[in-house]
């Protein structure tokens, strides 16, 4: 049985647009690798006249078909925090303080040197759920979540909107449940990311030809994001799913990677290797992508920042001459700069990135976009890579630092780059 | 007059959570600052009949208030695209092709070296708009938005789900139209930041004490950032508006700004000094947000990433016995690494950052979150700052990177930093 799936979300400071609303995707995303598919998103503000009506229309709903709604947000302890009070109009219940969560609660303001009685109300009103649903712990924050009934196999799901607090919680108490709720088979997901190709290319290439063979029982899904497109299949049947990923590697052998942040990043780990970096046009970007996981000082070093033409030359020694003669965004002065970051750093990979972000600088022959990235490779090895990014000057920034990261990931996979 | 307002968003690619509805969240703000509530957000698979079914339902809607309703997306030329079709089923209106846009569309193709005859029909549809309506011409891509009545005072405002083609939609075709459907006087919108507060001390401290006195006509709202929340006031009444501000400075004189990266961008280049940075565990992200705006080259000279103790003695000349003493994270060492990134740059700024991202790395003395960040002024004065920033790696890197920039901000405002 697939129940028909609203996720809604409330928060005045998200129909302002003063806050972007991330636990919807996340949990439709959740559901999406679980096999099922959401019918509607709502995000409402703190208005308890438009929820409850919301919830109504919801449980009339719930009448004629299995509906699973889960909600976020309003469980806080300020005025504007409405769910508990609407849910218990809606169902007609009383609430009840759980008494774990009061421990608990104590337990936190004792260990903040606070007394019980400085507890407000409001606080304690947290820890309280409507009679006889079924409580969804909270192991990060205090505010308890809860399943209520809203008719035959249908349920109100309500969870705190701190996406800390409603993401542990979804993955550890709501997920054990929505499978005894809506028992079925598992679905395994599958993903491989392929490089500066576009969606509709993906899908015509390999989608359309494939339709009959491959995908009549086997979901497919593509994201797209700056240099790559990652490609999700989805299907209870895993030989399929490898005959699939096998076929997509032969097709695209040059373009397919897997998650390459994790795989530098382990890899790297791994083999003990170092890595530096010199960067003109991303400014800063790939040393803050490479040191974005815990545990990245075994490997990442430091590097250079060299924005201007006399920081290529002082900071690195790169001959002025080279520079005018073939232009900063070249392979030649992309040479330069990973050779003079490796003769400074000593790492065993090296990578340097100088381009044209724009929107000025462009030019007939190095239109904005184009981009050099240079490749120091552990045996010494020595190549620059040149792109034509699409985009704004965001868009061709971030292109250019994941493309170098898929290099390091080339390189570290023994092709070659 | 003031409508009910609805967002609505169709794409499957969001209720699959594999993107982001940023549309709705910047209409909802753009729609703020114009003075107007929005009630509710509705996202949406590709799915006619879902859509239908949710037009339908605004519709009778209609007929008992105003309502508005802003719908972006389904207008492009693959076989998922659903709005117009949707729209003229519920209205029963047949449609025609805009002139000016057929002629754009086969100007784009012929400047592509493409024939009259190679564009698919699909793409022509997207110069169909219901007849009768108001259409909204695309001056960045192809398809046209279009505004259908939806009953007295109410209206459907359809747009491409395209961000780029959809902002400028709204602000130079949507906005004017809606100033005519909805006449109100001129709501005016000032905004400020403040530094290292929460947004509930900020209610509790400004906002309480002076509801009675500033807040019965003037709406406030706060969003919360990395380092820094934004205060927002609205109101028709100017006079009133700058009381608010002037009030807000005089309690906060040390905590207060204007957008720094806005103020940092004009102020660097109409007084045509230089910076450079060097950054330990923020490993480019001030570096790369120093150079998300056209003509940074114009101050941003580059500098270093010393993101381990060898590249900070190394590439800076710092002692190891500095270090050793000291702590990599320490007042002394964020000296010598400015100091040092000036000697070698000689930049009229420089910028020096570390500190502990964790989640590892953490003491008693220092734990997790220490940052020091030291600023070099162009009058040869370094001074050190040492903060405690909260929250996970992400949020102490976008901290200390903000904060870094807040402290420029505050030098070239002349204050003593």
């Amino acid at each position: 049985m697939t129940p028909y799936i609203v996720i809604l979300s409330t928060g005045s400071e998200l129909t302002a647009g003063r806050s972007v609303d991330t636990n919807s995707g996340w949990i439709a995303n959740q559901l999406f690798e679980l096999g099922w598919k959401v019918k509607k998103i709502i995000t409402l503000p703190d208005d308890p006249n438009l929820i409850f009506k919301e919830l109504e229309a919801l449980q009339s709903l719930a009448k004629e078909i299995p509906v699973l709604a889960i909600m976020t947000g309003g469980l806080g302890p300020t005025e504007d925090d409405y769910t508990l009070e609407t849910v218990l109009k809606l169902t007609g219940k009383t609430s009840y303080a759980v008494e774990k969560a009061k421990i608990r609660l104590t337990k936190i303001y004792e260990a903040r040197g606070k007394d019980y009685k400085d507890i407000l109300p409001t606080v304690f009103r947290q820890t309280n759920v409507p009679e006889g649903c079924k409580t969804l712990d909270n192991s990060v924050g205090i505010a308890v979540g809860f399943i209520e009934s809203l008719g035959e196999n249908s349920y109100l799901v309500c969870m705190p909107g701190v996406p800390s607090e409603m993401t542990e919680m979804f993955k550890r108490r709501l997920v054990p449940e929505l499978k005894k709720m809506y028992p079925r088979e598992n679905l395994i997901q599958k993903t491989k990311w392929l490089w500066n190709i576009g969606e509709s290319l993906f899908q015509n290439e390999f989608i359309e030809p494939n339709r009959e063979v491959y995908f009549k029982e086997t979901e497919w899904g593509v994201t797209a994001n700056r240099g790559y497109i990652k490609c999700i299949f989805q299907s209870t049947n895993d030989v399929m799913l490898d005959t699939i990923l096998k076929s997509l590697e032969k097709q695209y052998p040059d373009l397919i990677s897997d998650d390459v942040f994790q795989y530098v990043h382990e890899q790297l780990l791994y083999e003990k290797w170092t890595i530096s970096v010199v960067e003109s046009c991303t400014g800063g970007l790939l040393g803050k992508k490479l040191t974005e996981r815990a545990g990245s000082s075994a490997y990442f070093m430091g590097g250079f920042l060299t924005y201007s033409n006399e920081m290529k030359s002082n900071l690195l020694g790169i001959p002025k001459e080279t520079i005018e003669t073939f232009g900063a965004v070249s392979d030649e002065v992309a040479f330069a700069m990973v050779d003079g970051l490796c003769l400074k750093t000593g790492t065993d990979f090296g990578v340097s990135i100088t381009g044209i972000a724009g929107p000025e600088g462009g030019s007939e022959e190095k239109p904005v976009g184009t981009v050099c990235i240079g490749l120091k490779e552990p045996n010494g090895k020595i190549k620059v890579h040149r792109y034509l990014f699409p985009g704004n000057r965001e868009s061709i920034r971030e292109n250019a630092s994941n493309t170098a990261l898929f290099l390091i990931y080339q390189s570290l996979k023994g092709k070659v780059v």
